[in-house]
């Protein structure tokens, strides 16, 4: 019998903690450390910070991250911004420790273009020290790149490729409500906007691996960020939006080259959103469409495709990994390790 | 600049030359080789046996496959027969060659519960002769198992994997139309079935590699080949089926274990088909599904996939290999060799 995978959790918010449950599930998977910096989670055991019912698990998160990384875990899940500034330092360390990473991280999805520089040091480093890492999500990671990227394999041209993602917040955790602005008034919104809070992160990642997968000639990429503003009043279990005030967000991301549109990715993610779902159109021989009704479920799918990324990092050569190169399945429950 | 990727056609019949017109179109390849025992064919030049446009190619059809394979082409697409007893000496012969090989055999595409024997060998061989190998095209390939993986990616827990594929087969080449019974009396066609003409091979591949991917405990798979009957006149380019007669088969392959179905495939491939589609649905945490409206076209989908997969099986490791494993996506027709 092979050795289980010894793991990290680098971060324990809303996500991370989905990740951990989920992690907990694998028969494969040993979860050895957990590092977050809250004060009040540090010190506390991670089955009972992320609510599992069968914590206690053992394993105390502490805010030392030197420390937790010491083990040279096979590989770290690292969770804790969206900015790839940010987390450089961090995925630095783990790399240093020897680990495999799996980030959601949205800048780290593909940052070729947005942040080359850091990319390069990232793969270099990676490969250095003999590990790859790779930044994922259900979007970006899937719904809006990798998916796009699978379903041209059934295309022989490819003139132009849209993706339409419509999330209904609704069901969603108060802080994603409140980080696309439900219940704001639209001059609020916009103010949010413009002070870099409301957005959600990746759609020009997405743009990006999409264009250079398809081999696109985008030279330009754009983004709008829009209220959706609410017809009538919506009611979610933690608050309410009235007509007139915003119910999240609408997002609009273009890749622009040789004189015309190339990718158009559209995000709508608002509280009563009515028709959720995923679609993408590739236009091209032949035209070819593909929807997800419903769409891919933003918390569970995003802790999914992480989680499912683990047996494919582990795999794949040293340096910086992007989803278009990993041939993400599913990590069953039972797989032994 | 690098040099062009060499490839040689291995068969030359309807789906071979749709798959070398598709090659010819890549700026990155140079097509150096041909083969085919057709002796209509033999001495020909390739671009005229496929009807392109910018015929002749300048490469010749040999029935002398040693002839042709002695080049050491950079990849053989085989394209000669669904079954893998038949195809093994040419497999083997192109490993020989130092090629890496796409092959759309159908019985390649996941043989290890199939064949295993032969699956084993060809692995071994190609490991010795530091080349990969890989079956792969629509189905099986893509649309009832590489995509249900791929969807998979969004999954915590998967109980079921449902795959249902619909094509009208009113525009497709007449040998199809024959292939799948159009136009037989519905005894006619259960003795084709009987004998062995009458059957799209793949399915039982296709459930082995979902229920490999997603570790779902297949213990057998069944298979049902059963004619869609006619129920008004149907009339094609070609033919013409009357209502009583059959219209094209009716496919179900199930894989079974742990006392209940794990894995369910159904085709229907017929003239007339009303609402030609390709639809996942997986049933887990969460139940999801993915349609892709009016399905992937048949043969230009085959011939994408195939060459598609060319740049990823010349990245790919040493081995038999199967879509299952290949980041698959689109093979630009501008990349650069």
């Amino acid at each position: 019998m092979k050795k289980k995978i010894r793991a990290i959790q680098y971060g324990v918010g809303p996500i991370g903690a989905s990740i951990a449950r989920l992690m907990r599930e694998k028969q494969a998977i040993e979860i050895c450390g957990a590092i977050d910096t809250d004060p009040a989670k540090v010190g506390r055991d991670l089955g009972e910070v992320v609510g599992a019912n069968d914590a206690p698990w053992g394993v105390k998160i502490s805010a030392d991250a030197s420390d937790v990384l010491e083990q040279a875990a096979d590989v770290v899940i690292h969770s804790t911004s969206s900015s790839l500034s940010k987390v450089m330092d961090q995925l630095l360390a783990c790399l240093k420790a020897e680990s495999c990473v799996v980030s959601t991280c949205e800048e780290l999805s593909y940052p070729y273009r947005t942040h080359p520089d850091l990319a390069a040091r990232l793969d270099a480093e990676a490969k250095d020290w003999g590990v790859a890492l790779v930044g994922t999500g259900v979007n970006p990671g899937f719904a809006m790149d990798k998916l796009v990227v699978t379903l041209a394999a059934v295309s022989q041209r490819i003139e132009h490729a849209k993706a339409l993602r419509i999330v209904d917040a609704s069901k969603r955790r108060l802080p994603l409500q409140k980080k696309i602005g439900a219940g704001m008034s639209v001059d609020e919104f916009r103010g949010q906007v413009a002070a870099g809070v409301i957005k959600h992160v990746g759609l020009p990642e997405s743009v990006a691996m999409v264009a250079d997968s398809l081999n696109l000639p985008v030279e330009q990429i754009t983004e709008t960020i829009e209220p959706v503003v609410a017809r009538e009043r919506v009611q979610t279990e933690f608050l309410t939006v009235e007509a007139g005030q915003a119910a999240g967000v609408h997002q609009i991301a273009r890749g622009l080259g040789a004189g015309k549109e190339l990718v158009y990715l559209e995000l709508q993610m608002y509280v009563g959103a009515k028709d959720p779902a995923d679609t993408i159109e590739l236009q091209g021989h032949p035209n070819i469409s593909l929807v997800i009704p419903g769409g891919s479920h933003g918390d569970i799918a995003t802790a999914s495709v992480v989680v499912n990324s683990i047996p494919v990092i582990l795999d794949a050569p040293a340096g910086l990994r992007t989803a278009r190169d990993l041939p993400i399945g599913f990590f069953s429950p039972n797989a032994k390790p």
